[in-house]
């Protein structure tokens, strides 16, 4: 196997606690070995709570077959041969999906894959297997009472248990750091993708939504839904929105630093954040600022409309139970109950209030796209607080709900803002995983991304 | 002003009954004089049923700059300084719409016109007036409490009273009708343009929902909606979608009849047709049948979906309850009584019945088009009724709702198609007005116009 220097260019965020990534050891190696050494260290350690189900048989005939076909040249991408994880959430054929629940698991198989991971397996991925999730993708925390909560790598055996990875796309996150794949997709539908990446060191990217086909995926809010990645580096991230999105990014370079311009909101974002993440988020803004970065502090008047915009729970709810009726109440008890009271919520929603909700979303886009178009970007901490340990928050409903509601309010405006953001680690190796958003408006994805290449070794370390 | 072939081939479909067209009297005349004519006769007869509001100053300065305009070789359009009726939910500016209401009476004027009216005036139209309707477009029969019912040109003083217009466009259908504009801006969320098209012996034309801008009307169902003209011709309603979409349809010509293939629907859309109806529809299909169309009789399996489809109301009252829920229940005795309990009826509605309505019409919109590919267009008659008497349903609420559902029918099912439709007249002068529809996917506009100026002289007298 050939050295990709787009996917080995990234460093593994703890080596202290986690098994060096697989993209560090692709250079020279076989698909073939580095997919019996994801598939082993799945056995083992957090994998039981990482994949909710692995696919030895057909991850070592994909890595087979990789192998013949680089040997003769014909390498399909970047992703050629690299196992990469799938969230529980996409249909793989063959195989019931089961969203991280148990109330699935009568259901029939999928007899067609979700075309995202057709995608993926057309480009010569590995798929190695399907990652564990908050259940139904419904809570930013990844906690799972069913198939177990993988650990943040950070402070994994501290106080017993360890720290929330953070979610709902939380296997997702530690399929990566326990380097039992190179790169994983997820879901996020109000920061399930950007959040386990922030809290776990790594890179998420939340493409705009209408650019990766969602067909073959267990809906959460088809309305703000999006499948995007988590890898371990913005040029990682890069080749897979481009095989996932069917769009080449050609010719994608990283944006010269001086002279950007970044929108920084000082009113809601920064409310509540701990002492760890400012001190993390002021080293970034003040390195941007050297590098040339103009900084734009100001107050965001939208961002103060959403809390009367969602007041009455907003899009998940009613959409969620608009899928889930079919199986309650009859099933209820199948259902974790801190999952099942925010399905439950959307029960009583009227067709009004939902159609008023659809029209002030696009009332508040518009405000938005006019005030963020002087900007190359907005910023933000993408989670304003470390990880909190899972310990803490399975005790107490109240500890959850708090924590659920602060961790997903910055990644959920870009949802509602049917924006794009990628998260960034803006931490020093050894200090806790801290996340640092760039965002923009629907359709500017590949500025991001140039954004987020340059910007991406201002951050690190 | 010089005479305008598009404009002037038609003919009045009741010279028995109405004056002439404008249209007819369009060669040589000036367009001060057209509309002085037309302010004329819509302070007599009809007239006061049929304009809410006339805008006399304002269209006098319009025919005055259309004339100099004309005589320097400066035509904007073939609507040039023709007299035009725009339906009473389109804003006007300077003017509170009342959309056929009193509830709207103390609601500030309108700061700019409706899109669709600004683009009628920039064209070269002379705006004669606010044209009288159903009250807030809930009902495709006319009758309106508040502003009386314009009635039908056939049989018109027959068992005193006469018959419906056909709505919700009922003044806009009149105004044509007794030459007091010649051609109108209506709006059809169910029919409500091709109802009083057929109903009034007119061409009406339903275009493709997001071809022509809704912005600056009072909506019905904004899923729905969309606005449409009524004209005596076909050629004149290609004019004003012309102006109306900002689709020049260059190069339009008539289809070739010979080969055409029509889908004839042997389902729901024959259910209930009187022997009137019956006789000019049968005539229709076998003038097409010797002019060289190919006519498939066959059973269109999706159509017996859509009473399961809207089992819960659809569209239109959850939505008009979104917006009139502001005005309800403190001013409810100002509404029309049978307006009202519809507009209710949406107030129970849930989010979730609302979210799986959206997505089975996408699902049934698809099963349709695949179907429809295979023709160039579905043909119904427009109603299968002759227009009822106003008496018998201003009567019995029970009549009122029969005809309202049994009209309402056929045309509904292309504003659930999301697509395009013409009513065109198919009776004998003397015979009761008969439409005849033709009707395409979304999108299909200038294939089916091009369908309706081939077909149309085949179907008249």
């Amino acid at each position: 196997m050939q050295r990709s220097p787009s996917l080995t260019s990234s460093v593994t965020p703890f080596p202290e606690t986690a098994p060096a990534g697989l993209a560090d050891l692709a250079g020279g190696i076989s698909s073939v070995a580095l997919t019996e050494l994801a598939l082993a260290r799945a056995e083992t350690g957090e994998g039981p709570r990482v994949f909710t189900r692995l696919f030895r048989k057909t991850a070592r005939a994909e890595a087979h077959a990789s192998d013949a076909l680089r040997a003769a040249g014909l390498a399909r991408s970047p992703l050629e041969g690299l196992p990469i994880s799938v969230k529980d959430l996409l249909d793989v054929a063959g195989y019931t999906t089961r969203a991280g629940s148990r109330v699935l698991d009568g259901a029939p198989p999928a007899s067609a894959s979700a075309e995202a991971v057709q995608r993926l397996r057309h480009a010569g991925a590995v798929i190695i297997g399907s990652t564990n999730m908050t259940e139904f993708a419904f809570s930013g925390l990844g906690i799972n009472p069913h198939y177990g909560t993988p650990r943040n790598p950070w402070q994994r055996d501290a106080d017993g248990g360890g720290r929330i990875p953070g979610g709902s796309s939380s296997g997702a996150a530690i399929s990566i750091t326990e380097g039992m794949a190179v790169a994983a997709l997820g879901s996020d539908t109000g920061g399930s993708v950007r959040i386990p990446a922030a809290l776990c060191g790594l890179v998420g990217f939340k493409p705009t939504a209408r650019r990766v086909p969602l067909q073959g995926t267990v809906p959460l809010s088809p309305t703000l839904d999006s499948l995007g990645p988590l890898a371990t580096s913005v040029s990682t991230c890069i080749a897979m929105d481009a095989v996932l999105s069917g769009e080449p990014h050609t010719g994608l370079r990283p944006a010269t630093v001086r002279g950007l311009r970044f929108l920084v909101p000082d009113n809601v974002v920064l409310d509540g954040m701990d002492d760890t993440v400012r001190a993390s988020w002021t080293r970034a803004l003040d390195r941007l600022a050297q590098a040339g970065v103009q900084l734009v502090h100001q107050r965001v008047a939208p961002l103060d409309e959403l809390p009367g915009i969602n007041a009455k729970g907003g899009f998940s709810p009613p959409e969620a139970w608009t899928w889930h009726r079919r199986f309650l109440p009859a099933r209820q008890a199948e259902y974790d109950p801190r999952v099942l009271v925010r399905i439950q919520a959307g029960r009583d929603v009227t067709a009004a209030d939902y159609i008023e909700l659809l029209a002030r979303r696009q009332r508040w886009i518009e405000d938005m796209g006019a005030l963020l178009s002087g900007f190359d970007a907005l910023v933000m901490p993408t989670v304003p607080v470390v990880a909190p340990k899972i310990a803490d928050l399975e005790r107490s409903d109240t500890a959850y709900f708090a924590a659920n509601g602060l961790i997903l309010r910055n990644p959920a405006i870009i949802n509602v803002l049917d924006g794009c953001a990628i998260s960034l680690p803006c931490h020093a190796p050894g200090e806790a995983p801290v996340g640092f958003s760039l965002a923009a408006a629907g359709g500017q994805d590949s500025h991001l991304l140039s954004l987020a290449l340059a910007v991406e070794p201002l951050l690190r370390g």
